[in-house]
């Protein structure tokens, strides 16, 4: 059955973004180390065109999370930041250049009604204006029985979450205190969930959750 | 070499209580589930006196931590609750009767001075009003070469990381939200930590970390 999850690093006190985020420092102060772990990975590496790195604990764990996706949402800032990019001539066409890491369709949540946009290497953007339940229904039909991944930021993570809609989702928890910025899991409420596994990794460590039944 | 450490279960994010804290409920809406994993254990059950538990991957865990303790620091509101139990004729002797489960010298952080109070089992609480330092190098002292546990509540462990006196830390992760109520890792700022291990445990994940050299 297709599933929606999401996996995500988050900082020990468990923030996806340090403060002071601004379009030069999208991850915020410190944000930027939550991904070290992952940037230095073969797995991570190809999946983003870009040759060597290392092959780990954490591999696996990638593999897994990168294997039997369909389809992506994710949020308007995730894609294209601030408002500038939304009115720059040429369209903004998000912040990974021409063959974007996804290979699947993308659903985009906007309020800006625009044409589908469809990238090299799979990767087609499509701009869902109806909101999140609508967002997912053609995710899920787009997927045709893989999984949809929800590919951030924070608060599109928060109203799946809160909406109960998440099957799954894995935290890769840093040994890092960013103090401020953006939390992962806010505003969610007091939904259930149960614990999958636990993988211990070099300066990571990878927890699984599933929706309680 | 002595050790300040300590250890506590929080949930997934990243609260060791829940909201609506009260004299009748003390850990909160919720809170209480924070701990379900550990009551259940034999090791822990013969620290406060209880026959039976299980044994299970946690048990060493539980053992480890409760091994090489010479000495505790607590808060004021961890020994005494409101406001109340001070004020009360006899006078209030903690939450845990006659024979607490710490079994060492208790050094309890407050602006009240009182005479130390000797219970039974090896637990004497010495009541502290010049600040976590000195309460901390009393603790060293009294522990001679073990180690200094802080146990609780999450304002002091708070204190005690934003100070850099921390030397090791495990967080006993569980798969619960409580979307509101107490939060461990506030306000202590940016320290360094550093992951020493992961282990998945049933309905709980240990994630010990040390200060970062």
């Amino acid at each position: 059955m297709s599933k929606l999850r999401f996996h995500i690093s988050v900082s020990l006190d468990g923030y996806v973004a340090g403060p002071d985020q601004s379009e030069e420092n999208p991850l915020g102060v410190g944000g930027e180390d939550l991904h070290q772990w992952v940037v230095e990975l073969e797995a991570w590496r190809q999946q983003h065109g870009l040759d060597g790195g290392e092959v780990n604990v954490s591999t696996p764990v990638v593999e897994e999370a990168l294997s039997n996706v369909g389809a992506t949402v994710m949020g308007r800032n995730m894609f294209g930041g601030g408002p500038g990019p939304w009115s720059d001539d040429p369209p903004w066409n998000g912040w990974w250049g021409d063959n974007p890491p996804f290979h699947t369709p993308v659903f985009v949540l906007t309020h800006h009604p625009r044409e589908p946009l469809e990238m090299e290497g799979g990767t087609t953007f499509i701009f869902v204006t109806e909101g999140i339940e609508p967002a997912l229904e053609q995710a899920k039909r787009a997927a045709a029985g893989q999984d949809v991944v929800i590919g951030g930021g924070a608060n599109v993570v928060q109203q799946y979450l809160a909406a109960g809609l998440v099957d799954e989702f894995e935290l890769h928890v840093v040994p890092i205190l960013l103090s401020d910025g953006e939390r992962l899991l806010a505003n969610v409420g007091r939904i259930g969930v149960e614990q999958v596994r636990a993988i211990e990794a070099p300066g990571v460590t990878h927890v699984k959750y599933r929706a309680a039944k």
